[in-house]
């Protein structure tokens, strides 16, 4: 198939479009590097040393004989997404070009603005540039499980009948978003539904649960393939940021009591559902839900260290968030089952590689910036480099050995 | 009560701002008069002749001897906001100041994306200002009947109580809004209940239903005070442009075979329902969502109008909007009834003082705008000024007797 990667260069994005052009598809990256802008604005990196994009596009030619095609822009610009779309004419377009951390969206209200901003036009601009000149073009969009928030209630993958007064109705699933980030996913949803609904694009929302891992069977094939791996208190996800912490010895910052349970899915999970939502279009005028996780826990790093011998500590600092911290939470996810996903479920061999991933690039570890900074319940947070409040020197300067100043209990703002 | 009006110099904002200000309230107006620019660019002038806002606040000041202020600028300007809810100290802010027409916001991508950039960062920007200086303000916000969409059972207010594989929890009302410019309502909502649940910000989230009339007990006080009166395809809403065709004896342009049932409201009842919102004002934290309107049906100006020995034709025109010509409809609106609405309902007097307003200027109307121009199943509206197409003329010398010519059958694409 023709598919377009948006968003081709990020975690998610980078992984699928390997996984895609391996698989024999012809894929097409748009990527306007935006994300690795916001590492130089947070003062955060990736852990692993990522090579600028056309170098990892170099070295997967030369390693498979295989090309991705690279379309250089914003999809937030309409001429720049149309001239790409009428060039390429993909069967699927993949949307991962969002502002995708909730951190990052309550930062303030520039940072607010600025996500839903930009991920909503993002995908009015695909659901236009399809409806113009791609119409049977399958737009598969990455939305969030976030959207839910967590009912009391089980959560169906996208719609619920609901019963009422005698009558019933198949309607949208209600959404209780936490962020502004997740609300600019549910906002994406609505628009999403009224544009198959009004003109017929065909479209999957996956709502995709919290992504742990960095390695892939492509990735892996050679160091200048390697995947961004975030453990920062904006970029980083949970797991990933607990299996840097276990591994340099910095105890686990784990929000309030830690009882907050979610789903999770290796990044080898993401490649392959994405694959099978290209293989699988929705029809003329669907709009498909999938909630693409695997398995739902609460977050239970210390344990699976303990059972890898690791000594691993934890630190119960406020929660910046505002959430429930013990809560109803049964999430359905069978279709992506039913079409035949074989999910990689979490297991100590993860861990293990994720910790000996963060064992072998200890010397790029920055510890001080696990430590959340950015709070719900205040409209402007102004973030520092920490390194720079609890040490006095610059972050460029900063050492693992700082981690345990940086880290103190009580920091969280 | 100190009281903002942001839209003040609107439809229902100038209503509200003069009803509130007779009151005895103390308000403040806030405007950038676009409404006033789309009538240039539409080429679709208000059947009143509206004086400029400075000349109108003037003659309410000599009438009444009560005063207006009036702060000049965007709400999407947070500087401007900010500085102007610092300055006034108001105890509710009333938001009429977003982009309120569904036709508006399908003409093509551009029109789609203004309007929800301008409804979704107005709102965010009052839910920061409030949150950053006034956190006690009440903010009470102009949603929309149409965000429910039409469902297979009863309409709750705002929230519904779901009850599913043996669980329950009362959950927000899925939305299944039915143009780009309902969903930016839809957005506005999600965020606002995020807002009061993190902030505690205090919000009422009024959807209201389709208003019909143009005067008040304060506008009828002297014709400098005349509120506008929309009857074009993009702005008019359903019964001013019945009103003004049967007056001007043009067939009344049904969409589809006009089963549509939806809630209406008199502009009377709009002013009184935003005064009861202020005078009980959500707790903090409260996102309360009231459905405003009075009556639900289709609409029936046609046996009104006959009533009224009035000769009325209807042109059953292809219905422009994708919608449900029959559907269930049974929407509750008990809420602002509790809080002690007396509502007027439609009434022949209503509708004869309406047709009276369309005689008395009637060389004002303008027959070529009122038939449909923006097709819901199309990206790109070319919007024309029908006296250009149909009549080979200017629109400035349009007259009414080419209204037959316009409004033709078959010509809605």
């Amino acid at each position: 198939m023709k598919i377009i990667v948006l968003g081709g260069d990020g975690y998610c994005g980078w992984a699928t479009s390997l996984y895609l052009s391996a698989q024999g598809h012809s894929v097409a990256i748009v990527d306007n590097f935006i994300r690795r802008q916001w590492d130089h604005e947070l003062g955060a990196q990736t852990l692993t040393p990522i090579l600028p994009l056309s170098d990892r596009l170099r070295t997967w030619t030369r390693l498979t004989g295989k090309s991705i095609e690279l379309f250089v822009g914003d999809v937030t610009d309409y001429e720049f997404l149309l001239s790409t779309v009428k060039q390429f004419e993909p069967e699927a377009i993949i949307h991962f070009a969002e502002q995708r951390s909730a951190p990052y969206s309550m930062i303030d209200r520039k940072h607010a603005v600025f996500t839903q901003m930009n991920n909503v036009v993002s995908t009015l601009n695909v659901l236009f540039a399809i409806r113009e000149v791609q119409r049977d073009c399958h737009l598969i969009k990455l939305g969030t499980m976030g959207e839910y928030g967590t009912p009391n209630i089980d959560i169906e993958e996208g719609y619920i009948n609901i019963e009422h007064n005698g009558r019933s109705d198949l309607l949208p699933f209600p959404k209780q978003p936490g962020s502004f980030y997740h609300l600019s996913k549910v906002h994406d949803s609505h628009n999403m539904m009224f544009a198959c609904n009004v003109w017929g694009v065909r479209a999957t929302d996956l709502n995709q649960g919290v992504v742990y891992g960095t390695m892939t069977d492509e990735i892996g094939l050679d160091e200048a393939l390697i995947n961004r791996l975030d453990y920062d208190e904006v970029f980083g996800t949970v797991l990933n940021r607990f299996c840097v912490q276990a591994a340099i010895g910095q105890p686990l910052t784990v929000y309030g009591k830690g009882g907050q349970t979610r789903g999770f899915l290796d990044i080898r999970d993401t490649v392959r559902c994405i694959e099978l939502a290209c293989l699988n279009p929705a029809a003329r005028g669907e709009c498909r839900v999938y909630n693409q996780f695997t398995e739902q826990f609460s977050k239970n790093v210390r344990e699976a260290g303990k059972d890898l011998g690791m000594k691993v500590e934890i630190d119960h600092i406020p929660d910046p968030r505002v959430e429930a911290e013990h809560h109803y939470y049964n999430a359905k996810h069978s279709k992506l089952l039913d079409l035949g996903l074989q999910p990689h479920f979490l297991s100590e061999s993860l861990l293990d590689s994720l910790m000996n991933i963060a064992l072998k690039y200890r010397d790029r570890v920055d510890p001080t910036i696990t430590l959340p900074q950015v709070n719900w319940r205040e409209p402007r947070n102004e973030r520092r480099l920490q390194a720079n409040v609890a040490a006095g020197i610059s972050v460029s300067a900063a050492q693992p050995g700082e981690s345990r100043v940086a880290s103190g209990k009580g920091k969280n703002r």
